[in-house]
């Protein structure tokens, strides 16, 4: 295995002791060191009796032996801690090669061994994570080296478990938003859940805006699929006008609620849907807030999927958190309740669509939003369901659109008396909608356009943390690097860029991710300085387990320019499959998939021979030349790592089960990571268009048939590497049976590789290590 | 999906009213059934607001209305409450027709709908299942409706989750064994975790021991392993001959030792493994007590790996909770504990090793283990290791030997101080080990004879239920089969034979498991009457999705026989395998059992049409007549239900994350089940053999070279349903590279099919269902 450590803090020596002091360490540098060893062992919560210091001694023989104490039996001692087993995992004469090779920080072996050199030592390792995927203080928390007193406890600025998750608060509040998505001339309550620990002074929250938080209609999303087995349709020219996106807010007159009895809830509830990460959270004294915003179940409204009235649902929470809007204790708005308990500093998590809504709360610049986890985010609906003019379905999910998931997560229809009262008003304004999106041309447009959060990010004052797979095909990597790139140059981001697909990385044994949020969150939410030093760009590499590296840039400037053949070589392929094959492609579209990758569909397949390494960082460009017999096309491209290899898994496997602790005995969560196993190929990046947009998105072009053109296509920004030796096979095809229409039209496509060329985006040959 | 209830006890109407009114539903007969529904409603911890009771009528609208009260409203208004989502899942003008269709416990829909029927009704309603895996009082006790009181609340007989998890007590006993197997002249003493609810009475404890519970050496396993590529040895013609299995337990002179301060445990522990089923009895007032046993981290003694000394370090904490032997607070034994808040009533539960022990503990009739719920328990740990006189490695585990669990268990050298100071002697012992389990012949000996259970049952006072997978091919349904088969007459035994694997099934979608234990555990702990009415054996169906049984015994009566070929018909296949392909099948078995089942290996398959339903129940027999051209020889059977089909995957799918509380918000659990996938072939049984033990398994014969001779193979016992028109298939072959030793000598077999058969014990045509 192997460590990456991210959270650790250099700190000065007197606050080295004093965090030590703060957890009941005694240390004395008068002392031996030695000395203070034993003191640090004493103390810890540990079984000292087990431990062994050499192959020779126990760990209680050696303190009352005259044996030196030395860095191998300090490391020796410290791997046992760190829960390797010795013998078995490492050798005890052996300590210091095992702990350089699973990456665990060191201290500078070379300087002598005095107190104040092992005091800073055993810091180092305190902070250091435990193979079962704690850092030993936090471990040790989590075993009652601090009494849970409802108070904060920091070290190496980092919130510590002291709060009693046993004695929690668990309250619902109903919001007022300043939205009234289904005109009734009242504004739409919010139903939001709150947890938070007992404490005497304001609270931080932890909010995870997630429209499937009260359940999700599965049946009516499925109900409401689109074919796929449609053909392209030709589209007229056209120039798309977009208006302004502008949200007019209703203004109602608000009549007088009086408080609710000493300001307390009265709804609660026993247990719900919690994100790890927030359960971390709560028992280090952030408030974990969960809200579902408008048209879902309890709350009031429709569903408007991804505009900024939903978004409004989400930050009313952050308004009412600090004053600015009012909450009642009932829908029927009978009293009122305030935030009394809140300090009014807000950060936002999630995956997904709970990312999404992250990143559109964002760009509204609301006060008390300081920072956002968003991972896996979706920064424009348009890119999530379309591409270049052409309706292309998320991976994974070809038929979806966003009146699909409007249908799936419109969950007030789950109550069957909110069902008979609402449902047919509902069903208009989604029959609108589903008008609005426009599948027939795939064009972006005002409706898509009031959903892109992109044009709002110079309202962004919160710090920006994105987590992305870089495998996610999902919600592809392009929505976390339009953001990042969209970004005033003011404001502060940070990227975990990942190997894997659409997952959490929260609980993975390599990265110590939930304690650098930690050092985030307690600076950015508790007033604090912020002093952790984290690089903007933490990537996993894609060739080897469980190491991480740190990058200036998501996106290179260099460019290597690969051209895809040579004097007059042409290649073609065609659209059109025979039925039967058609039929199987539709029905399984990981066997059209496995067929595409192997050169068996059809594709035009350019395999290159890379002499050496590469690291793409960025958007590979296409640059074709290109004919068809016909006045339109898709054109679908992906690019591979071809050839057996180890390579990662892109969802985590599960190491063990429970042993992550988020408080004391609190939510166990279970240790996974990705790990490397035996594939044909990876899929680096892809790409999908309509060939007729392939000027501008908002422009729609003729397609001269039989006629060469040149068409640059952009594809999903990764940070790959690539080895010497490796094949990079480029797929040139038109429908895909995962994510385009299946257009069965008689198609013949060819592209003229001598004019044609990829531009791939590189991090310097000298990388950008900071 | 299909519910299967078992747990539901039929109660006279004025138990159903007390029931009722213990959760504070008042009913009054005098009143309308369409009052009481109203009081019903009104008094359950639901949103009334959010049901409908037509497709027209909200509930709250319904109750104001003159709209008389139907069967049909009823069960709307209940399948709401049951988590069925109203006009997706089914229709509100529809509900009786799709209660019946999931199998819902009805009412007499026939008889007038008066007051009483209705209140009869909704206790019915209550006791059943919610869709998403909790009874709809559980579901409702679990959201509040009464007070976390720390007693007792009994509703059909099951005690409900009154007990406050949040306040739980997890302290750990050193408790004092009978045995000495380090002879060190001290009794071993044994580390034991306890979790209990605070309670002002005496407590019943469920327990689970498990060998692996303070941590397991991978490491020193996999360093264990055996070669299993090695030719069969012909064995010396013998008779074995066996000494009566005793334990001789040494005395030593008890020294005094004072109580500890106020009895109570000085070390406590944070979170610890546990089993969710013994988590919801914690919730319901029952101790969980976890136990590892001799020669595990923290604990006394070496490992002993199955013999009635580690047994018996198990039912010292049996002695122990009935004031029969001593614990202590340390390992240093400076202070006595006694069990002053135990009842003395315990009940065993936990899969594998942990089952094991449970039945191992049941054989030694200690007093206080009123019942055991053993999972896929070994019953005699020869027919783990070995079967018929073959080295025999079980499914999944090629290599595998009682020596090398019990490097896996010795959990002390996981401890480095303990690994110096102990391991030197632990490893004699071990060689010993090594040593007399006897990989040469394979044979049964006193070894095995120390660790067969089954000659203990005549001591068996504990009721016995059994879980089992009928696809377990690690601890096969022999072990299950043969103690059932072996219990004395008066012994009360039940059986939940299910169609997966190797797993547990306390948290399926399709029956009410936990429930069922509840009733029985509530009974027999809590010295109450045993109410429940259980079925002898409950079958899970292998041909249909969540459908369960009840049948009157595991094996039955009537023989089948299944003639395997006609006058003059030989069949033969080589033992032999090229090296390439012996080397394939070696690194992996899966290739090889591809092979085998598709005919494509060294094997002699017969397909057999079976015309019409055939349930087999119990042990196939194999009747052949064999001859091969040497002098000692393996032999193998697979029989299949063969050809394409939706058969059950054979480990759970996870249905709904978190959906099951255990309590109060603690410990949520999975809902889980087996799904119907698409499958070439299912495996039936298996059965392995060396033919020099052909006669019995005491005896070593000897094999004539090309002599015809008969040999009958006895196969796992199972209960399988095959239909008119399926195919079995039958492979006989001799090396199985999972299970047996990969002998690769040329040796040619020949079977004379007319002279061979399949006897087949089958279930009754009229089935006996009761």
């Amino acid at each position: 295995m192997q460590f990456n450590h991210f959270s650790i803090i250099d700190k000065p020596f007197d606050q080295v002791l004093s965090d030590l002091a703060g957890l009941g360490f005694k240390f004395d540098t008068a002392l031996s060191a030695k000395s203070n060893l034993k003191n640090w062992l004493q103390t810890a919560p540990i079984a000292m009796t087990s431990l062994a210091a050499t192959d020779q001694e126990t760990v209680f023989d050696f303190l009352d032996s005259e044996t030196p104490l030395t860095w191998d039996i300090f490391y020796a001692i410290s791997l046992q801690l760190l829960d390797f087993v010795a013998i078995f995992d490492f050798q005890l004469t052996d300590a210091i090669p095992f702990a350089k090779s699973v990456n665990l920080p060191l201290t500078d072996l070379s300087a002598e061994l005095s107190a104040e050199h092992l005091i800073s030592a055993i810091y180092l390792v305190m902070n250091s994570r435990r193979q079962t995927g704690m850092t030993l203080v936090e471990h040790w928390v989590s075993e009652g080296l601090l009494p849970l007193d409802n108070h904060y406890h920091f070290f190496n600025d980092k919130s510590l478990a002291t709060f009693d998750t046993s004695q929690l608060i668990r309250e619902v509040v109903y919001v007022e938003s300043p939205v009234d998505t289904q005109n009734r001339g009242h504004y739409d309550l919010i139903k939001v859940e709150i947890i938070r620990p007992q404490f005497d002074g304001k609270l931080p929250a932890v909010m995870t805006a997630s429209p499937y938080h009260f359940g999700t209609n599965i049946k009516a999303n499925d109900d409401k699929l689109h074919d796929m087995n449609l053909d392209l349709v030709e589209k007229p020219l056209n120039r798309i006008e977009l208006a302004e996106p502008s949200l007019t807010l209703p203004d109602y007159p608000a009549t007088e609620v009086p408080l609710a009895e000493n300001n307390r809830a009265t709804e609660h509830f026993t247990h719900t849907w919690t994100y790890s990460l927030n359960d971390y959270f709560l028992a280090r004294g952030f408030a974990s807030i969960y809200v579902a915003s408008v048209g879902t179940r309890n709350s009031d409204g429709f569903q408007t999927s991804g505009d900024y009235q939903q978004i409004s649902g989400v930050t009313a929470v952050i308004d009412w958190l600090n004053g600015r809007t009012r909450a009642f204790t009932t829908r029927q708005k009978t009293h009122r309740l305030t935030a009394d308990w809140a300090n009014g500093h807000v950060a936002m998590t999630g995956k997904s669509y709970l990312g999404t809504l992250a990143y559109g709360a964002a760009t509204t610049g609301v006060a008390g939003l300081d920072a956002i986890l968003a991972e896996a985010g979706i920064t424009s609906w348009y890119d999530y369901y379309r591409e270049n003019g052409l309706v292309r379905s998320p991976g994974g999910y070809p038929g979806e659109d966003l009146d699909v998931l409007a249908e799936l997560t419109y969950s007030r229809n789950l109550d069957a008396a909110d069902f008979l009262v609402n449902n047919p008003a509902y069903q208009t304004q989604l029959t609108d909608m589903s008008q609005a999106l426009d599948r027939t041309s795939g064009d972006y447009n005002d409706y898509w356009h009031a959903r892109n959060y992109l044009p709002h990010v110079d309202k962004v004052k919160a710090d920006i943390l994105i987590v992305h797979g870089l495998q996610d095909f999902n919600v592809t990597p392009s929505h976390a690097f339009n953001f990042w790139h969209a970004l005033p140059e003011h404001v502060t981001k940070h990227a975990f860029l990942h190997q894997g697909s659409h997952i959490y990385m929260n609980n993975w044994q390599s990265i110590d991710f939930s304690e650098t949020i930690n050092a985030y969150f307690s600076a950015k939410l508790l007033d604090r300085d912020l002093t952790l030093d984290l690089p903007p760009v933490i990537w996993q590499k894609n060739n080897v387990a469980q190491s991480f590296e740190s990058l200036a840039e998501f996106g290179g400037h260099d460019i290597e320019v690969l051209p895809l053949g040579f004097t007059g070589e042409v290649d073609q392929f065609e659209n059109h499959y025979p039925a039967e094959r058609f039929d199987a492609y539709s029905k399984h579209f990981q066997t059209f998939k496995a067929d595409l990758f192997e050169d068996k569909a059809n594709a035009a397949v350019i395999d290159i021979h890379l002499p050496e390494d590469l690291q793409v960082n960025g958007q590979i460009v296409l640059d074709l030349r290109l004919k068809l017999n016909d006045t339109k096309g898709i054109l679908s491209a992906q690019i591979l790592d071809f050839g057996p290899k180890k390579r990662l898994t892109d969802v985590s496997t599960m190491l063990e089960p429970k042993t992550i602790d988020r408080g004391r005995n609190f939510m166990l969560d279970d240790l996974r990571d990705l790990t490397l196993v035996d594939k044909p190929y990876q899929v680096v990046t892809k790409g999908f268009m309509n060939l007729q947009n392939r000027q501008q998105l908002t422009e729609v072009n003729s397609v001269v048939a039989d006629d060469w053109f040149r068409v640059e296509l952009r594809l999903q920004p990764t940070i790959y590497d690539f080895q010497a030796g490796d094949t990079l096979r480029l797929a040139l095809y038109s429908t895909d049976f995962e994510h385009t229409g299946r257009d069965n039209r008689e198609v013949s496509y060819a592209i003229n590789l001598e004019k044609s060329r990829l531009y791939i985006p590189k991090s310097k040959k000298e990388r950008i290590n900071i």
